[in-house]
């Protein structure tokens, strides 16, 4: 949930670990070395037994790469962890470069002389990443190497942790709502219609859903890891550690799929390429490794198949998204509540208010667990926009500051993520306006039309709109996708210059402008939506699609300027508080229900 | 300006040729052959020579393709072209299909056997469109086969046209801001920055451009058929027929460029090949022919370099810019005040009022020509996009219809472009209802601020949004880029779904969003824009990108149901009225002045 990170103390590991490593390059003939922080499934946690990178250089964030040479090293990580990298990483020994302004083949391109080998390991990088630094490393004559071994493991040795072995459990039809014979079916109709003879699936929130499993080999996202392979025609091979399914799960997946484990992926992947079968496999997502292993005979490239159909929500997911958020805008309401009784005169910190929200998610008795680290910033700490507080960070709550909160839940029947923003004490004038110009952008999302085949990044405009007009903006997107029980990030669709993907009825996307004043106050404003098909207005010609709001929770009226809200925007308001209210107030105790009433009251004139 | 269509009368030509071109297709050992609209230089207009299309099909629209078999022939219109291909075409003769549910490379294969070929001359295709038929085809083991002769031509033999030799003219540095010298010396960096040995250019515009000259060889868009290469040091060759090149343009492009004859090209490009230098050539618009006569070891893909800085205007193209649309406002108001006047009974029709436009524009004494065939559409002929007013289509406009009318003019500072939607007589709560969206969406468009990098398909879904919100939309885009005394339709920018380029400061853009209503009426709201530079506002942290409107005409007040425009909104349409008026006061006759003092009057609240 909040984690604190460790400075390096005197007589860190770092420098022995550093020696060792580069005492093995020459052995394995590369002049560097590539430390990334992915796995073999490119998943946003790891295991512990794939920390590499935190193993390495003592960074324990969660993104960011590490490139040792015999006399360099440096860790590239973006703006959000610059500070933390610096913090945690023993800087005789890594230099710490932030991306995109650094840049890892300019580093090696001058690290390193014309001919030289850059070492990988070719199962923690994609085929698409490998092939793109190649490029950017031709022009001087300097080449990736993929390594059969991997050095650091090597380093690593005894002390490396175990790989997990979390338990696999069945994910019940009444939450997946498609049997999982039928997803395989539709995925084996959909090779056939491409001229494919099988898919590779590297995924692990890929297979949970064909499968309709969980796992829990990571944290934050139930999934197990795993690969698999699904033939055009008869029994897909899952290929799992057998100590992560029970007997429990077993004949679940022994209905429509044959169980192998990790070391007959291999000898299949072999047989693939010897019978010159044609096997798609996403470049941007697979290892480079698993590439390799097809060759230019059988690879084909092709994305996931298993991404859209798992974004594109089925009715039965949809009623469990909404009745997670049901669930989860109980606790979070009751949360807000005590947070305004709790709060007032500096009594609270960060870590408490964190703790607090865990247990009343622990009380509604069917949380798993939270779908990220909870984000819970005050003051300043609000402004950085992947905060996780630690016992370093940690600061009260003081009066006449914001405290920004952005949490979730995994619950069997959905996840949750909602940020909320609240006036500690009296806002100033200047927090009111910045809130409402984000509440503007949120509003313009939440009730846009738009037809079939808009992608999001013609709705991340819209969420900016009102800053744009202020000269302000912020440094993230505007919404990713959401799984049903799985991760908290999914693709392919998102609200952001980069969402080329169309908006389709039943996925799920994050609504979530902000505003960040360095060093004074972060704002932040998310819901869940899915894309729905309202009906065609009075007058209207063409069916639209639009949003339905998932989340409920009231939004902090102190912070909203309603004198600066269109008609339309406070209609949309009221509304949606209203909504809020009716929704939550027969699960609210009575403190709480009074509270809720006068937090969603309509806004004055 | 405005053209009649003729219909296929007894006896039309087109089965005797078509015949002829048929007996030619077995000797050229091809079992189909391409016809498509363009010329070796994929302009929107074409001369009379490269009129292949409609000399072989009778279709006279701009856009379209023919293919031909032993057997078979049909046309390939886009939607805006069906019903006038349908009257012009032998339906015996050619099939007329509609792109893009019809498919080129579907109907091949449909008409083809295995083993297929397909001929095309290589001049006439893009690099890139061969690419993607051939990659279309390659299933169905059919290929394109190039010829070195068009059997086209040969059938058409001494019939056809001759080459145009429009007179080239010096583009003056006034007008131009900018030396050839320096263009070619900034363009010359560019390649050495890419690792380019030269650049071949085809686009007759940036041709134009990057020699400050002018050319009159085809309607509307004043560009000299021509080809350059651009060597990464020393002179560049301008290869044009030495009867377009007088004595009184001759020094100014010997100035900086070595002038050859057409015939001289294929020798320099060969030469380029044998000497294996990096020549970059643009695939999206160089013909096929070149990429070939360069071969794989000299072709370098690249954009045409002259396409950015040729649409980031410069300060006295902006100045011309201004200008140009100064003295054509005053055209198109003097116009407006008469339509009016006359309009009112009946007693005007479409072709009328085309033919006063045009009047009061040469009126100006500045007009070189209309920059497009005006649109002049009236009631259901307004609801078609692309509509141009024939004999046969002509009608009178009528009281409670919407009269369109976009026209635009070239003038040696500038290119215009500009519609207006006006009610004869009483206009409909619904046609109000539905130009008040229309506006909504100009408006956001104009009044948008946003940071540097923003791309068109960001801006486009602002024109939309009230719209989309009212369950209608438009089925073109918002906007194109203009070009400076050059094409009315300029790359790269556009704001529409596919425009992927950033607006940078100086690029002009159409800002046109429309309604239509099929068989009812059309509306379409046009100014052009420039991209500015805004201060940024009280409070704001970072310099935003806008729009500055260049075009400067009054909307039709009585068509703007001003009570359900926002506070922004009206206060966007007063303060562009009155910037028009006080703009174009001085340069109108009383009447014409009083006229625009009422149209220009703040909207009553």
């Amino acid at each position: 949930m909040y984690q604190t990170f460790d400075h390096p103390a005197a007589g860190a590991p770092t420098l022995d670990r550093l020696r060792a490593l580069r005492a093995r390059l020459s052995a394995a003939r590369v002049d560097a070395f590539l430390i990334p922080r992915a796995d073999e499934h490119q998943g946003e946690y790891v295991a512990p037994s794939a920390e590499r990178l935190k193993w390495l250089t003592g960074f324990s964030g969660s993104a960011g790469f590490a490139a040792v040479t015999a006399r360099k090293a440096a860790l590239f990580v973006d703006g959000r962890y610059t500070v933390q990298a610096r913090a945690q990483v023993d800087g005789a020994s890594f230099e710490v470069l932030e991306v995109p302004a650094a840049k890892l083949s300019d580093w090696l391109g001058g690290a390193l002389t014309s001919g030289g080998r850059v070492g990988f390991d070719p199962w923690l990088h994609t085929a698409a990443a490998i092939e793109q630094l190649a490029e950017a490393l031709a022009k001087k004559q300097i080449k990736p190497k993929p390594l059969a071994r991997n050095p650091l493991d090597q380093v690593w040795g005894r002390d490396r942790p175990p790989a997990p072995l979390g338990a696999v459990v069945p994910q019940s039809i009444e939450f997946a709502g498609r049997t999982a014979a039928d997803k395989i079916s539709a995925l084996q109709k959909q090779l056939k219609a491409d001229g494919q003879d099988a898919a590779i699936l590297t995924l692990p929130d890929s297979i949970a859903w064909l499968f309709n499993i969980r796992g829990s080999d990571v944290a934050h996202n139930p999934v197990p890891l795993a690969f698999a392979i699904v033939p055009d025609k008869g029994r897909p091979t899952l290929f799992i550690a057998p100590g992560k399914v029970g007997a429990n799960v077993r004949p679940h997946i022994e209905a429509v799929a044959r169980l192998a484990g990790p070391a007959a992926f291999a000898t299949e992947l072999k047989k693939l390429r010897e019978q010159e079968r044609r096997v798609r496999l996403d470049p941007a997502t697979a290892a480079f490794a698993l590439k390799r292993a097809l060759g230019p005979k059988s690879f084909r490239a092709g994305d996931d198949p298993c991404l859209l159909p798992k974004a594109i929500k089925n009715s039965a997911e949809l009623a469990g998204a909404r009745a997670a958020h049901l669930r989860d805008g109980v606790a979070v309401t009751r949360y807000l509540a005590w947070l305004e009784l709790t709060a007032a005169g500096g009594k609270l910190d960060e870590i408490t208010a964190v703790t607090k929200l865990e247990e009343l998610r622990r009380a509604t008795g069917s949380l798993k667990e939270i779908s990220f680290d909870t984000i819970s910033g005050s003051g300043p700490n609000g402004a950085i926009v992947h905060y996780r507080v630690t016992t370093a960070s940690n600061r009260h709550l003081r009066d006449g500051e914001l405290f920004l909160v952005d949490s979730g839940a995994q619950y069997a029947d959905g996840t949750t993520d909602i940020t909320r923003t609240i006036a500690i004490g009296r806002p100033s004038a200047e927090m009111r306006r910045h809130f409402t110009l984000v509440l503007k952008g949120h509003i313009a999302v939440a009730s846009a039309r738009f037809p079939k085949g808009t992608r999001g990044a013609e709705i991340d405009a819209m969420a900016r709109r009102a800053l744009w007009a202020a000269g302000l903006d912020f440094d993230h997107g505007t919404g990713h996708g959401v799984g049903s029980y799985l991760s908290v990030h999914e693709g392919p669709q998102r609200i952001a210059k980069t969402g080329m993907v169309a908006l389709e009825p039943g996925m799920i996307v994050s609504n979530e402008p902000g505003y960040y004043k360095e060093g004074q106050y972060g704002i932040r404003i998310e819901n869940l939506l899915v894309v729905s098909e309202p009906s065609v207005p009075a007058g209207g010609e063409r069916a639209m699609l639009g949003f339905e709001t998932l989340t409920l929770a009231p939004f902090d009226r102190a912070l909203i300027a309603a004198e600066t809200l269109t008609a339309e925007e406070r209609e949309w308001l009221d509304g949606y508080h209203a909504r809020v209210r009716a929704a939550l107030h027969g699960d609210l105790d009575r403190d709480t229900r009074a509270w809720l009433a006068r937090a969603t009251a309509p806004l004055e004139r």
